[in-house]
């Protein structure tokens, strides 16, 4: 059963005829053409196409509209706060958003693996550092992809402290202080390329005292020679991929495993124990055809206390001249359960996506090509581990079939979890009891409660606090990977939409389209009152303030000279210092305004220099003077009536 | 009279306690600690305190909220579009953003000055030959600050064509074609510092035929050695500004003039025959102190066909090596109106913004340092330049005052202005002919005629369609340098607020808060039916297309190597190519896909390659094969159900 014979008014929202005709002749023609309909044909468990596969679902539109949506019950109105942030990943743009919600606010964009000019990321010496360079200073990467953001948690729901992101790009994760909203850590793991999951664990799987966030494991799509040297380059069979566990704390690698497949998603147990990945390319093949000859790949489970344990005993290999230490979690290598370090689920084919239910006993991973998701006991898998199970495939609990192209799967409070179809544009409430029941055989029961149209392609979506034990049950957020015609017009590059569905009642309700830049794949929806901030730097914390607006001053070090420069609306420290040209020039400037919001910013023309420092933060930046004459750097943060007037000379002797 | 005694119900929004408090600790207290009182205290024309220059008008909140707000009748429901598009600056960010209004969505970052890893903007050869490039090939500049953004025009309306940008940090101006919402060009312009405001012509100066832009005006604050070569540094009484013209067609620099004190913002009149800037630090003055000595600076008009007419005479001069003729348009050397150039004419002190009313009569200058605003008629400055008038100072018809920190003016269709005041924290509203009567003698005549707070120190203001012919007095936009509580705190770079205010009725309305990232300076509120957009490009369009799939190969030339590629969903051209470890690679990718949306995109691992190719375009990358190792070129932007496995291997050889 494809399609819910349960469907009541699913939406109030203008229909649009345009829609079936996008999804009929570019998604599915285009697979069509590349001669992958067999790929996509849903076919459940037996192998029989579906009522799904042959088109039903997705050419049957969600039911039409009954009752209206009061829109307004969801807006905040002037000088009204909102009930959530949205901490979102920015795909290819290489950073992190915060969005409030309902609103769909932007508050801020916190670059991460971008150059971001206004803030100053990726100019001052300070982000350098952390984004790392090479060895003439200059930045190493300022391209970066993030797709997945999760936050630390302490007793199975956020603690408000750190946020953590990749990079897919580069394989890189990095960390956001929440409090402050900035990047504070960013680490390259060796030997991976195609880094894309990420999750921390949820409370230490050794020591039952700790119920925090200590690791952070990451995923890696794409097999590489190792170590890729350019050496046996096109010998696809040496090829492999690695899970990764990343220390919360100091942000060091602590170990890797080696794998079959590619690893996609990453989740974590609520017990601690268990991190799993959906696997797909079990073929380990480098061509997309060879990537799913397979009718099924696998959810792959870590089992962390053994795997930390073989690290300790030194059951490890070392790749070129990586000092982390690897384990081998291949299937062959680990077909004993009572020793395995892994255990490969199988599920239906290229599955893209697992989540963890928030009672914390499933995971949830959708097929993708088949038109199902596959749920999975966290008990089953744990007794697997044990020797008390034949076969991995035994912890499967429920396989539903729930539309064509399901991705990602978020929950309620209610025991309902709510899918992504891509390709049938739709959200599928689905009940996880009933799944249960008619995965045993009950002909009763009905797993698919409802569903509702999204516009268009929906890739994650998440739900209110849905990623911990506090799920609450109130919204669903369905970041589409096209907009099409439901904005204003901006050229060929088209805006996203992220779609809020008020999934409080029976029947879900789209309540908002909110307009997003390209490309948030995931986000974390979390109460407001959890985050925590702070609006105002102390001097006292960073090493290089200029502590007293006294301390003014040009030094100078042979060629290598340092201006020490404060701000204090409408003025900076210095009114003028003179350099001579080729001189090696450091500005450090501490913002000594001291009320919330009164950020400088400090532009010097000519040299791409621009960066602000908040209310007490300190900042700086190395150049070479090798353009003589006047330059006026000037404040770039409106910040007083006299903002205009607020600059200084830098006279740069020819 | 400073506060209008017709204060009826301004606005249904709660009221925040902290908001004077702000006001009167932070922006009023900075400044008396900065001894600037005086500096701040309003005068009138006779130097006399007025009540607004006594704290009145600052401690005087608006009247209290009567009529509820129906904010539901602002609301953009799912489903449905805007009515008007927001084009807006990105201020230190180097950008220029898209907004829908009512709903605040944003809709498009286009990447100007600054480098956007989604986009591959500073990355691609095509964005690198537009932002301009060192000898080496690395970019000459990745940092901008982005204040003021004006659209062509034609019969005093928008044409939808291009909108041209400013950058206030090096002195560049940007132009962004408004089918395909890209930059396509940019200008860096000689001699100048602090290039701030700009503005199109309306109509040719001279051409009576010609009824659209041909022209680009631009101001500069900073006054600079010219040539700024590092010698004569420390002369500030030989430094000069310039206001430069630049050809809106081939963006070259047409000429320059030289002019007193600091440019400001830029307007220019209906008729096409003058262009006039806001100045400040008339005194020529290096330190901010010196800059507000006098108690008059000046709104400097230009007499756009003489000065051509002189340049054409060849009276003119160079600047360095400049090629860009130079006419002196400094007050002295311009004191017969018969022959001037320019025509000075004296505002209070430091003002900040001038702007034309839409029936092409008046410019309004504010006063900033005086709580006043200047209205000077556009018939009476050609009838100075014509010998009609005795003195400057003759062409101002009225000089209301308005309140605190006068800044920028928009206007309706009804005859009203719309001020924002920085320090007041309000938008005043006051009537253009009643503001005549009252200058000329009619006490009975009240210019203000409405007040609302804003949230908070509003910089920027502008009405819907307001800065043309068809101004249609439905929305201002207030654009605020503050938003302390009126967003989830996300740490110590808070957001702006671009508040909206509903100005059909008698009383203005606050209806919605949208919250952006920094710094949007202004913005034009355009009519949707003006903007025609194109969402799919023609592969024919680019001159390094790769026209056909099948065309898809490798190409050696010495250590060059081309790779030629194309996109289709869900797979690149070439499944792998190789290189040797030192080749210099480029790869031209073209992107067959033609479905409007269906943009892809393409990164290279550890490359630092990120890019998108729209439908139909083509973008081009060239690096150094410096790494050697398998690399797997993937789209970053999700296209597909198999999305994840569009990708190619790049196979370098050791």
């Amino acid at each position: 059963m494809a399609v819910s014979k349960n469907e009541a008014p699913a939406s109030a929202t203008p229909t649009d005829p345009a829609r079936r005709r996008f999804l009929n002749t570019t998604t599915l023609a285009g697979i069509a053409g590349a001669g992958l309909t067999m790929g996509l044909a849903g076919c459940n468990e037996s192998g029989k196409p579906t009522k799904a596969a042959a088109g039903g679902a997705a050419s049957a539109p969600a039911a039409a509209a009954g009752e209206a949506v009061e829109y307004s019950k969801y807006e905040v109105p002037p000088g009204q706060l909102d009930a959530y942030y949205a901490l979102s990943s920015g795909g290819h743009s290489g950073e992190v958003r915060i969005y409030g919600l309902p609103s769909g606010r932007l508050f801020k964009r916190i670059p991460v693996f971008n150059i971001d000019c206004l803030v100053g990321w990726g100019i001052t010496n300070e982000s350098k550092k952390i984004m790392g360079t090479n060895a003439d200073g200059s930045l190493k990467y300022f391209t970066g992809d993030t797709h997945h953001v999760h936050p630390t948690y302490t007793d199975g729901t956020y603690n408000g402290k750190y946020i953590f992101v990749n990079d897919k790009i580069h394989g890189r994760l990095a960390r956001v202080r929440l409090d402050t909203m900035e990047c504070d850590r960013i680490t390259e793991i060796p030997n991976v390329q195609g880094f894309h999951g990420v999750f921390p664990d949820k409370r230490d799987p050794v020591d039952a005292n700790i119920n925090s966030t200590t690791r952070v494991f990451c995923g890696a799509e794409f097999q590489i020679p190792t170590p890729n040297d350019g050496h046996d380059l096109d010998k696809p069979e040496n090829y492999f991929a690695l899970f990764t566990c990343v220390d919360a704390e100091t942000m060091e690698v602590r170990y890797q495993v080696k794998v079959d497949g590619n690893l996609d998603l990453i989740a974590t147990s609520y017990d601690g124990k268990l991190a799993c990945s959906n696997q797909y390319n079990s073929e380990n093949g480098v061509h997309y055809e060879q990537m799913m000859t397979a009718e099924r790949d696998a959810c792959v489970f870590f089992h962390i206390e053994r795997i930390e344990a073989a690290v300790k005993a030194g059951k490890t290999f070392r790749i070129g001249n990586s000092p982390v230490p690897v384990v081998d979690g291949r299937k062959a290598a680990n077909a004993d359960p009572k020793t395995a370090l892994t255990c490969y689920v199988p599920v239906p084919k290229n599955p893209h996506g697992v989540n963890a239910s928030p009672d914390g006993k499933y995971f949830a991973c959708s097929g993708k090509l088949s038109p199902t998701a596959t749920l999975i006991s966290n008990e089953l898998v744990l007794k697997w581990f044990d020797g008390g199970l034949k076969e991995p495939r035994d912890t499967v609990v429920a396989e539903p079939e729930i539309g064509l192209g399901p991705l990602h799967t978020a929950f309620d409070n209610r025991g309902n979890a709510y899918t992504t179809l891509f390709l049938d544009s739709q959200i599928v409430k689905w009940n996880v009891e009933a799944a249960i029941k008619s995965y045993q055989g009950d002909k009763n029961a009905k797993p698919v409660v409802d569903r509702i149209d999204v516009h268009y392609q929906p890739g994650h979506g998440f739900t209110s606090m849905g990623e911990t034990k506090e799920a609450d049950g109130k919204f669903f957020l369905s970041d589409n990977k096209f907009s099409k015609d439901r904005f204003l017009p901006v050229g060929p590059l088209h805006p996203e939409t992220a779609q809020l569905i008020d999934i409080s009642g029976d029947k879900m309700k789209l309540v908002a389209d909110h307009a997003v830049y390209s490309e948030p794949h995931d986000s974390i929806v979390i109460r407001r009152d959890i985050i925590k901030t702070r609006q105002v730097y102390d001097v006292a914390e960073f090493p290089n303030a200029v502590k007293d607006p006294k301390d003014c001053r040009v030094e100078r070090n042979g060629k290598k000279v340092t201006v020490y420069l404060t701000s204090q609306a409408p003025t900076f420290g210095l009114r003028e210092w003179t350099v001579k040209r080729g001189d090696e020039v450091t500005i450090i400037l501490t913002n000594h305004d001291k009320v919330q919001d009164l950020t400088h910013g400090f532009a010097i023309p000519k040299y791409n220099v621009n960066f602000i420092v908040n209310p007490g933060e300190t900042k700086s930046v190395t150049f070479k003077a090798d353009k003589p004459g006047v330059y006026w750097a000037y404040c770039t943060n409106f910040c007083h009536a006299l903002h205009l007037e607020m600059r200084s000379r830098m006279l740069v002797e020819a």
